[in-house]
């Protein structure tokens, strides 16, 4: 890190910062430059808190120097981790874009199996379908719970496609471990540790959503928590960020991308379907998420959206889901990957 | 709510909004304007998702009228609620401005009981201190856990001051209960709604931080979960949210207080620890807050910031603590408040 | 525009506002609900101004339905609107995707003419090049002013190119509209209105940037302002916006591709140099936006950005920008374009 | 400036950056750390563009040690600047908070009379309207032009009050400094640098609001474009800033106010008007800037504002004025300053 001071410091300030330096285990290099003095602060500072330095007398500020997260970083794996899972063995973050689809909430068996046969002959590689739903309001809808878990087995059973599911909860991840292929983390609980804690510990892939006001740091911090706690089987998801923008209930930076495929060996999946809040603009975020390297695709598809009992105006129906998905393979080999 | 039906709008495809409106339950009145048609829904729309008719044909948007609290709404409540805590039964949302003050984590006996004699004696009417910390990397300190509990109650005992801290997860929530007078939900877990349903059947007072890129709607609606699970004791906590501005590691957006008075009977802090990150913005932001209207502030302070475990570059020492103290009260008293 | 009445509004005050809206010339029909009433207003909203309502006692809020821009609007105008320019008839908005390339600024004769040759050969369509810069600190390279217009047009004669440059204020407006065949309005002038008003009498096609913290509403107002003005010819271009987000300079916005393109019949293009600030992210970032249904690019591209005088991290070199350029072609024709 | 490498970096590449730092004048200095190699590099960075850097092959970020200003930096100059116009000697930056009252828009000469006589009579110190109305849609009030400068020079005569009006362009510069004591830069034009120069040719204080997505930094380079251009008579005005947050119109940042004058030597004002876009919040958000330090206010007062043309929400009436006056000026007591 490096410790900028103000200018007009006087030796004996200077000399306060380099003992605080040295008294955190930390080398000091100081360099007297034309306004200012700056110290270099040689060691691991990963463990020290430097907002310590930042309240000393005539410091103006600290410049981190060292990402904060290490097993989630490339320097630390160079290679791009692939996470298989399901009967039939699906892989993220190899050459194949995987789609996982389905309904917002599991709302019935009939409703599920439906959707699950549609979106296996699409080509979804997983289904999806919240048996806990996280709402806003607490007179909404909360999900079906152990019921709903069940039916997803079922429609895995019937088509062969890998459950990806929801978790709220550390008291709940028993149970849903035992029923999903891949547990997700919501972007609401992207900070909550007891809970990334908790799944580290599942031995399943894990889905984690960004928080809709979180940095990228923060973000791998949050992988972080569960590799740290001994899973390594972590797949990011971007699904929005909080702007001012207004047409659009998020706004989904797709920059983000390449950006993650820079700092992190994980797997990268966009949610267009939360990313945008529209209906009508999954399918065009969907092919530009392909376009900007995606490694898969998370999309709310639902038989009936008029009548979905949440998220109704983001989900799509079964024939505009096959329609983006035969478009979703023609960008996906025109950047060099297959769908 | 309103239903905006774009130009060229069918009657068909009008009717089958009407017919939607009247499905679920809301009786239905049609507008025709120059340029569009509008449909009032009326009713109670509460448990509608508003989404199911944005996914109709030739719907164009859809604006709620009514806002989706109840009980934490002053329609339900028209006099502020007051809650009193602590062996003094200190009182918020009374005219009396309160001061919650004390370190970021407790890091040991002899610091904690240091600060809380400190607060004590500047003025302050309860004591805060961590005794599980919310950490953003896994690799930073994560509090004393269950012996900073008893260190927080042994400060009580000697000072008579009130406790809050915060709680992490449902599993800790008895032994949390059993300590605190006050439990504090923080920012990273307003939407964690397990946590908020569980701190709904604790009996004590809650803190419940806003959320960095919540809306006032979605703070208001998690005050609400707890409301609705039993506990009527909820103090507002504005914290600071997330934007583009670098001086601050959050941006304290003061108008809220005077707009969560307007829609709320709850008490409403604000605390400038977090909502600015710099020690030098402490005293300014809690003079500004307390002038905006703010029902008290809490305020991170501590004996030797530059050896603080935790948030050291936002806390404040005793002397600096104490001498803000004294303005604070004169600008309570200037704005018709105690101090 | 719908009034919304705060609950407990008397008849008296509910009979105010309506003899308001009577006086602005609209016609109220007013809804009594279960916990409110609301007064729909009819007639053309467009120049009220919506805060006097607001302003009114026991008003909550006001809902605009209508947008406030018309002629930019697709209400006006269905088809999508197609300009040409250039000596070549280069054209945008119609199948092709047109890739506008070219440095920031014009630093000399030799550096424009070589990436002019350059861009050409790799498929651009029009050339861009800086003569007045708008820079952020008033010791930065201001640009070449008229001499780099003469550069830009021998640039144009050697090469066929149509030729892009930044207008910077309305005294200049007259000797660039001389020499350009596109002029651009900057982000930071997207609301200097007597800009867009001279634009609008300059009888050329305009590529007018979206302001970073600019809603769409806001955009295409600045869009109604030029062909309100007498210009048609607008050419809308989002080039990132001001968010939280510090792994790039602005985050790129891509939904609002498809948002625009329902609201207006103008043509989007998308500039991801400014619109990420670094060039690794240039590419992926272009197929992303051609994926997204862009019209076309604006791409910084230099012959050797380790030493251009201005935006030197997001330029891209001419071979970067050839490799792209055939990625773009594939990513056109998958999703149906030309390019 | 610091250039960071990344891990890995062979010696060639961080030679080739050094190269690069000597080609630009500077002295560098290379620190090897465990994982990074960071170059230091001496000297004043101000005129080089730190991207130049960023492009180079394993750079992974560039930080900036100086401000990139100096006039406006308290470095500069150390005591406070206090600036004085008018015919009566008003003065902002002294101990006094200075506000600065009327209607957005002159729309009458009978309208503006009125509210001058009202400001005065309550405590204001300056008159503000505007002749010249940046709006957002073409068809809105656009302003009385010339013929609102001579209504304020009546009001002016007539009260002894200095006039405050915002001047919109370059071509109007002449004509707006012969009747105003003090010229306006709007939030739109902040980084309007044409408008900047030629209010810095103007011989008078120069009021410049903040734009809505400005950093600090890039408001101080803006102060800075004018002093450069040979005015330093310029307040800071803090205005509000866009986020996501939805029950104002603007977030007001008041951490701006303590943090400006940490940076610099000019007066900082306040706007709650804009800064909230609602006239309920006006007093609260005033009375917290005020304890926040701010210099002065801009209110927006209005006989009646339900007949407001322009920005009739935001606007309070006289009686509200007169009344928030007296609890602004017991504010200020408390906090040591006068009012």
């Amino acid at each position: 890190m490096i410790v900028v001071m103000k200018p007009g410091a006087t030796k004996a300030q200077v000399q306060h910062v380099i003992d605080l330096v040295r008294e955190f285990g930390l080398k000091d290099h100081a360099i007297v430059g034309t306004d200012r003095t700056v110290i270099a602060c040689i060691g691991d500072k990963r463990a020290v808190d430097k907002g310590a330095l930042e309240n000393a007398p005539m410091v103006e500020k600290i410049v981190p120097i060292l990402a904060p997260y290490k097993m989630a970083s490339r320097e630390v794996r160079r290679e791009r981790t692939q996470i298989s899972f399901g009967p039939s063995g699906a892989v993220l973050g190899g050459p194949k874009v995987g789609v996982i689809a389905g309904p917002c909430s599991v709302e019935s068996r009939e409703q599920l199996l439906e959707t699950a046969h549609a979106v296996k002959e699409a080509g979804a590689m997983a289904l999806r379908g919240g048996a806990w739903k996280p709402r806003t309001s607490p007179y909404a809808f909360q999900g079906l719970h152990a019921k709903g878990l069940e039916i997803l087995a079922e429609a895995r059973q019937q088509t062969g496609l890998a459950i990806v599911t929801e978790v709220l909860s550390a008291e709940t991840i028993d149970v849903v471990t035992e029923f999903a292929d891949v547990l997700q983390i919501g972007a609401r609980n992207m900070q909550h540790y007891p809970l990334l804690e908790a799944v580290g510990r599942c031995g399943k892939p894990v889905i984690l959503k960004r928080g809709p006001s979180s940095t990228m740091e923060e973000f791998l911090l949050a992988a972080e928590y569960i590799i740290n706690a001994g899973n390594p089987q972590v797949i990011l998801c971007e699904r929005g960020i909080r702007t001012f923008e207004d047409y659009v209930r998020n706004t989904l930076p797709l920059a983000i991308v390449p950006a993650l495929h820079e700092q992190t060996h994980l797997p990268v999946l966009v949610d267009p379907s939360h990313g945008t809040g529209h209906a009508a603009y999954v399918a065009p975020m969907s092919l530009a998420a392909v376009a900007a390297g995606a490694d898969g695709l998370l999309i709310e598809v639902h038989r009936d959206p008029e009548h979905a009992i949440t998220d109704a105006a983001q989900q799509i129906n079964h024939h505009a889901f096959s329609a983006m998905m035969k478009r979703v393979k023609a960008v996906a080999e025109a950047v060099g990957r297959e769908a």
